[in-house]
């Protein structure tokens, strides 16, 4: 017999199987019983006949309870009913181990416990669809990167100083000395882009940040990619790009996916660059137009003012050339103007925020020297850096994109919590 | 004119081009200056003939200072005493920024000026290479897990509890909780499995050990898959197929790095599985036989060791079935024996050591508590975890491979600090 797995189902009309599974959830009467079998790579009914089976294999299929874990043989069958279109006419069923009382059941649950539970909770077909959308976001975006050509770098994690202040950073003793976690690599990512050319990263980042909403986690995945060579509106292009690669590629490898989510597909494939853009001095404008009396040049900008923007466009929107003043000093500065620098965050639609923040990075030696006094950042930290804008400093842009968040939107998942296998939040570093 | 890439010039013979570049190294004589320039993509020789470009330009090119920033056109032309196949006749030159004094000159210089160095150190060939390869086998790590139908789940780097002892392991503060770095996320990996069917994980690892030795990272990357339904035998199976994989990518995909980093790549065509195993019986025989009379049955393998066994065989050898007293408590037990576990380590071949550990694990709820309680382990900070086996429990197994020693021995660095771009060691967390 044959041992498969349910995803390969579809290809095997006709034939005689063997799999091992779940039950995720059962319903019988008293001469047939419907199993809802899982395996990880998806769901499909099994169907005992009483009739076909016998009286024991039948009781069996009937006692057995949620996600206990079986190894079941039958012959696959066309089911056009469902969207999987086939199921399995179950033979014979070898109990593997019981589960009793399994916590996850299919009544409605609070969200701490749920959270509680997370290490049971992502066999729901819930998470289960959204884990494999991050999958296929993941798996796409080293396809991209791959194909034009980057090089993963990896940015330590562990660093020595902490140049932007500790308030938000993870401290540990790294032996004898002072170690921080790392909340972006992005200044790493420069010095590899001087070796490599265009390079990228995607690994874990750590925000000590006491917000407790529903677009932030403490830990989170962030790729970095920076470029060589590539000046601002270039770097909007690999944005839009990129952006516009994942979401096609979600669409076209997570069918069943996003439609066991029930997300609204025209949303998505509507997402194709190139973006449109807006300055920050028209965003600004439009919120004074849309009411908005809380927000003056200079201030940035707060969730509902990046919702109001966002709701302007059916795609991502770059809001470009913000004020020089509510952004990090390594910025470009604009060439003509020397209150705004060139620089652009992406906005998702529907009311996801800020996935992309990016920008040009100064490469004037005396600029950046200038720039990390103004900042009153202690230049001793910043030496190596300031090597990069010393020995051959060429133009050169980078950006980083939140995963999580990504995943959030493209999923449709309400809360980024659900977009990350074991969430970090504030009170939350279990399981 | 066409701004290009280095990599891009083998298909442009003919074509007039520009490019950005740094000058790696120059030489000249009186009416011929040879540029070498490297973009990041490659390095290739630029060619400034003083009778065709005139006495201006001719005195820029011989003033160029090692890695100042250029943009160069002129004509790709075919060169086949090189290995990349072309050169470029220079016609004219553009100084970005010119770098006085850069610290890694073509002479010798110590370890720890170079590590002092590393931000700049990565533009060097030899370095390089290395970045280059290492990047292949990360882009060929993910082909190989999508196409095997692995979804990728990110354990979380910070948990709060610290079951097998703190003594290596960096402690944080999260906000009022203890929290640590995670060692391996093997633990959360499982619970994945049994989600998602065949997961892997590929993240940062961190080890506060006081090694120093020359295979020890105290910051390190690993791929942690860990597959439902997959018992002992086929686990090994993945793992062959997997290391031949990323050995054959390499092969293909990194000639001109292997080439500059004077590897014998007869040793790595041969690379392809299935592999050799031996059991850790025949394993202390073979010792023994071989002389070594620091070692007896129950022993963990030191390093001299491993190297022995390795020597033995001409590819990476399994050593398997290890006693129980050596191995983690999760390991599943042999069938037929109580002294050994249904384990494996992989030995890389010329000395590079253990490249991979996995197991079986145990799945029957009773003898998982009995473990924990036999290593004397926290069955509070293990409660999560034990539901896994409580909940439809299934044989499964995974493996570990450690990304920065495979890169040393595919690549053939003598030290695995130059298999990182910015290494974490015993006293260095700098730059
Ligand atoms: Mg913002
Ligand atoms: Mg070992």
């Amino acid at each position: 017999m044959k041992k498969i797995l349910i995803n390969q189902m579809p290809n095997m009309i006709g034939e005689d199987v063997k799999l091992g599974a779940w039950i995720a959830n059962k319903r019988s009467s008293g001469k047939i019983a419907f199993l809802q079998l899982r395996d990880g790579t998806g769901f499909v009914q099994g169907v005992v006949v009483k009739a076909d089976v016998g009286e024991e294999i039948f009781q069996q299929a009937k006692s057995l309870t949620q996600e206990s874990s079986v190894y079941v043989t039958g012959t696959v069958t066309a089911d056009e009913r469902n969207s999987f279109g086939c199921e399995i006419q179950v033979t014979s069923i070898e109990l593997i181990s019981e589960a009793v009382d399994f916590p996850i059941t299919p009544k409605e649950h609070g969200t701490e416990f749920l959270m509680d539970n997370r290490h049971v909770w992502l066999r729901s077909r819930k998470q289960h669809a959204i884990m494999k959308i991050r999958n296929e976001i993941i798996r796409a975006t080293y396809e991209f990167f791959n194909n034009e050509g980057f090089v993963k770098m990896d940015p330590p994690i562990l660093t020595g100083s902490s140049p932007e202040g500790t308030s938000e950073l993870f401290a540990t003793k790294y032996f004898d000395e002072d170690a921080y976690l790392s909340q972006s690599g992005q200044l790493y990512m420069e010095a590899a882009a001087m070796a490599m050319g265009k390079v990228f990263s995607f690994g874990p980042t750590f925000r000590a940040e006491k917000s407790k909403t529903r677009r932030h986690l403490i830990e989170f995945w962030m790729i970095e990619p920076e470029m060589a060579f590539v000046e601002f509106d270039e770097s909007l292009e690999v944005q839009e790009n990129y952006v516009s690669y994942i979401v096609q590629a979600v669409l076209k490898n997570c069918k069943l996916e996003l439609e066991r989510l029930g997300r609204d597909v025209a949303k998505l494939e509507n997402i194709t660059a190139p973006f449109p853009r807006i300055s920050y001095d028209d965003a600004i404008e439009f919120l004074h137009k849309q009411g908005f009396d809380d927000i003056q040049w200079g201030d940035d900008f707060g969730a509902p003012h990046e919702t109001a923007i966002a709701e302007a466009y059916d795609k991502p929107v770059f809001i470009t050339h913000y004020p020089i003043g509510i952004k990090p000093f390594y910025m470009q500065p604009h060439p003509e103007r020397d209150d705004v620098v060139l620089c652009a965050d992406l906005i998702a639609p529907e009311g996801y925020g800020e996935i992309i923040g990016g920008s040009e990075r100064i490469y004037d030696y005396e600029l950046m020297k200038q720039r990390i006094k103004e900042h009153n950042l202690d230049e001793e930290a910043y030496k190596w850096y300031l090597d990069l804008s010393k020995y051959g400093a060429v133009p050169h842009s980078g950006f980083g994109l939140g995963l999580e968040r990504t995943v959030a939107w493209i999923s449709g998942s309400e809360h980024v919590r659900e977009s990350i296998p074991f969430p970090r939040l504030l009170n939350r570093l279990y399981p």
